[in-house]
């Protein structure tokens, strides 16, 4: 029997890329489920990936071995690596798009520096590892492989860690970023209800919304049935953080905020 | 062994929703297949949604478990159900996505409204309800588990009804809408044989197309191999329905229209 | 035991196409793994199907079944077929979309034109013939049918072949074609490194591209981690080809250059 292989990546669907590392896992592990994540991370946006694949750990099995692939340095001097973290497995380039998920696995345990002469079945190209490394390695481990058997061992403590601008806090005010805007226009901020705690806002029934333009007041609500329609809200998303919504209507659209822009909170008292 | 799931919805894959169903799916009912329908459904566009669905039914297996989730209420007082209908099994939201596919399985047998407190393997988050309720569902219904193992049994007569404007049929002609433009630009219309039937238009060899401009003429052809090359015709297309096509052309671009635009045939005689 | 089906077309995720052909395969062959190369081809391009069909061969399974669908002429006479190659099988219209994956198999051993009397579970509409004709012929193949089950045995070499534009190769000059342009902006070229050693290119450290503008230099790289940050550079893509890309940034954009566009490469000296 096999572990499971979810896959993230920032190919896109649009070519054969995100197939041909399909192939390769059918190739080399015939009976291995895989699951895609998304292959819609924003190209080359590592701390993306790395916030989409974070996500998808409380609900995924709990051998999964995870494959995420975003990868601007292809064919530097980047290493891969294979990280084992809880009972899972993680594989990727040393980048940090493993590093909010392996926090939340509850930390690296072992970890290897990825032998491209032991995992690739072909010739390495210089543009395309998940091909020729990444998919070989995740489909070698969910059948069994142990983590040595694709690599040399390595400090946990080297691993690449991911930077994101930290949510700026004081008394009444929060200052974040919009770290994703899905399809129907909601904002997902870089800021939770740690951060809403320390600005004393946890209580407040109401927040004024800054981004470019004016600031505009926003109810803290438990979800969208809670607003009229059109009407803007502060919720906990699905992952736990805070979102700017409105109901029917795209968040994004009305306050012209994208993925990147900066936003302030602040209390209407 | 498992039922296959047919799962559907307007999340799109340019995030990582989609993929995390899957992984619950894979969490709690690790043997059963996936099958993606389609994530494309307009954000929110119930109807769309219900189109899609019940197209699909002729050419899935019988005994497949339908996951169907747009749902605009989500966090809201609308219910979750699952309907069984002939062989099949239909999990989603109570607001008429499951209506159409319901009508086409020969109607609803027994039907219960979903109890997140059996349903959910976790807290119910306000905005999430397809990774929370309706996957686990369809997840627990694929592996054998009886509809009241999920909820409690309601009546099938308050089933949610899907509304969509009725096409207006006189001597002569049809008045209808664009119910959908695929990317080809062939426009799928809101009327079938039945509606030419009644207009007197069953046996006409052309029909006069008008939308916003005026009205064009187009050849009743059995299909695009029919037409030369940029001449626009009216087939029934793959789900048995009135579809303008244009050979080798946009015929949504030639006319102008778009999704939910009416349209008028009528008669060139 | 089946055979993997490894699926491409043209009719994108956006509408349920692609989800009805899957669940077409899943209803006459439950236990086929199905993997999809890619359905993002551009509408009705069959070189691009082509080109994106053979890039996979290498990675994927020996044994699989092709199951490629770009086709512009459903509807028409134009026949449907299966095509053994090498231990693969391959089915779709017969209008050069296999004609490349044939060639890289080491060519067909035996064909088939497909009888639709035989193949289809149900009616042929005149324009679906991916989920009535094609996805069932692959389903039985992969389940273990010999050709003659669903066709009439024709000679293989008058199966249909792929024009594409031969590059126009001089001393020190190459004209080509930009055949792809991936997500990220690299131009894919319609010329490798035969046409290079042609063209006395192949030691040149520098070449100067010309597309619609005045030529730019391009460093000869093997890999973006040879370039420094938004240097123009010429690499051997993941198949082999020649490709301008542009490191971190998208060359696309920097040379204003799409799918179609003629290109000259020169050398600098």
């Amino acid at each position: 029997v096999s572990r499971p292989i979810l896959f993230l990546s920032d190919y896109g669907l649009a070519d054969e890329y995100v197939g041909i590392c399909h192939a390769v896992i059918a190739r080399l592990a015939p009976e291995t489920r895989v699951i895609d994540v998304t292959h819609g991370v924003p190209a080359q946006d590592v701390a993306a990936g790395a916030l989409a694949l974070v996500t998808v750990i409380p609900y995924a099995p709990d051998d999964a071995v995870y494959l995420a692939v975003v990868d601007p340095g292809v064919g530097t001097e980047r290493r891969g690596v294979a990280v084992q973290a809880g009972p899972a497995v993680l594989v990727g380039p040393d980048n940090g798009v493993l590093a909010l998920a392996i926090l939340g696995l509850g930390g690296a345990r072992r970890a290897v520096a990825l032998d491209t002469d032991r995992v690739a079945p072909w010739a390495v190209s210089g543009t395309f590892h998940g091909r020729d490394v990444f998919a070989p390695a995740a489909a070698r481990l969910a059948t069994g492989a142990d983590l040595e058997e694709v690599g040399e061992a390595i400090d946990v403590g080297g691993l690449g860690d991911l930077l994101v601008g930290e949510p700026l806090v004081e008394p009444g005010r929060i200052a974040t970023t919009v770290v994703g805007v899905d399809r129907f226009g909601n904002l997902r901020l870089g800021a939770g209800p740690a951060e809403l705690q320390k600005a004393g806002l946890a209580d407040a029934t109401s927040l004024a919304i800054r981004g470019w333009g004016d600031a505009i007041i926003a109810r803290r609500v438990g979800t969208f049935g809670d607003l009229t329609r059109g009407e803007l809200g502060v919720v906990l998303d699905s992952a736990g953080m805070l979102a700017v919504v409105c109901n029917l209507e795209s968040a994004a659209e009305r306050l012209g905020l994208r993925r990147g822009d900066r936003v302030v909170l602040a209390g209407t008292g």
